[in-house]
């Protein structure tokens, strides 16, 4: 693996359950985060952001004959990536914002969970536009923590649910970011632009939804930022946990809802 | 027209311009709603509370040789349907909780924007399951306006936005309703049930939603209930006025976004 830079802030942060939750996560979603790509054998595809890898093997499974190069600015998820993918693609250690490529390199960009984290994400979708050929596109699939809603809404479950928003706000991110996918693609001078919702809803007729979203996705990634959401007081710790907890019996409910829409952009430059 | 009851608080009004929002908004959004829906030549159905035909004509356009029966509390509402829909359907006005047909009658129930202006809803759909044969549907559509998120999202805009719940639920409805659609057909004893949402996304890539929905459909809704939101101070009349200001300017914008969540939800008894 080559490293260019390394170190930032995730808000999700790097533990091991949270590193499983993606992955978890990724598996419940693969057909609506990945239906709709489709790139050719034989195309050179730059995924920015890999992580741990969660999306990497679906981008190398459902598009064979493609060459897959995945980046990633924190060491210890490329290693865990490369780890469970092998040789499939080609990982990187390097700043989005600098990547050590090109201009005009690539068919394709796939970026997913990664603007929302960024404190210039129209930077980074500027400095990857440029490393892509003529005509070649960019699909970034983010979420919209302000889209989620969900029935029992109990005040305390609602009080959690928007730390998340606080909490990615104060480490220089933006959880609401899927609704602003579209201006931030015309910014970038993308040539033509489709985006969309890609909606999340669970019910108890969808118990693996239940499970696999609400439960391990959303609860999953609640826990994830328990602690920080306790160092900083954004929480009385009996609101927040008794709001984790009216999320957990949510989901295993009789008649619990659980909505959260994605959005997916494609931008061609 | 047949009259068995009539009267009742409808938190749109029955003004000309809300019922021409209804028609115009029912064109717009006729693929999303009527998509999944295929009745059989032959088979009876009811359509619990037509208002003013707005759905009423898809219904039949879509489903040819079908019967069907459309009735409504307000008979002023029925008589722009009739108009509307001419002898393609049998007007009746009744209350959907006391409808005089036997039980066992109908193959199919439609119901659409009706259950989130009810006191109580569950009552109704017991009421209308026993009009089904054994093995018939009852498809029931909602909105559920705490699905709504929007960019740029002001605080005026928002704070004008949650008067439709405010004032719903001070009108004995639930705006919403949308998330407890499977609860709710869950209690009614159905026995089998799939609610599935159908997003609305309007951004300037889709000018028609933006126009169509964004601006007449949603701005249109909440012009309808000025009058009501001022006599109830349920807001500053400024910050109202900007709020709604700064949704048309939303929907007119080359980077704004708008998106909406109905549910479907089909039940089989």
């Amino acid at each position: 693996m080559c490293v260019v830079k390394r170190a930032v802030k995730y808000v999700h942060g790097y533990a091991p359950e949270e590193l499983d939750r993606l992955v978890g996560s990724a598996d419940t979603l693969q057909n609506l985060l990945h239906g709709a790509i489709a790139y050719p054998a034989g195309t050179l595809v730059l995924e920015a952001g890999c992580g741990v890898g969660a999306q990497t093997r679906f981008l190398l499974e459902r598009n064979p004959g493609i060459t897959l190069v995945s980046v990633d600015i924190a060491r210890e998820s490329l290693l865990r990536a490369q780890a469970a993918i092998g040789r499939g693609a080609c990982f990187l250690q390097s700043d989005l914002y600098r990547l050590p490529f090109a201009p005009a390199s690539f068919d394709h960009v796939f970026i997913c969970y990664v603007l929302e984290h960024l404190p210039h994400p129209l930077d980074a979708l500027r400095a990857l536009a440029a490393l892509l050929k003529p005509g070649g596109t960019l699909t970034a699939i983010e979420g919209d923590h302000g889209s989620a809603f969900f029935y029992p809404e109990t005040a305390e479950a609602l009080a959690a649910w928007r730390c998340l928003q606080r909490l990615q706000l104060q480490t220089s991110g933006d959880g609401h970011i899927g609704r602003r996918l579209y201006g931030l693609l015309k910014a970038s001078n993308a040539k033509k632009i489709r985006v969309a919702p890609l909606p999340v809803y669970c019910d108890p007729g969808h118990p693996e939804m239940m499970d696999g979203f609400a439960d391990k996705t959303i609860v999953g990634m609640l826990k994830g930022i328990e602690d920080e959401v306790l160092a900083r007081e954004l929480l009385a710790p009996e609101v927040w946990r008794k709001g984790v907890q009216d999320l957990i019996a949510l989901s295993k409910s009789d008649d619990g809802t659980f909505m959260y829409t994605f959005f997916q952009g494609v931008a061609q430059y």
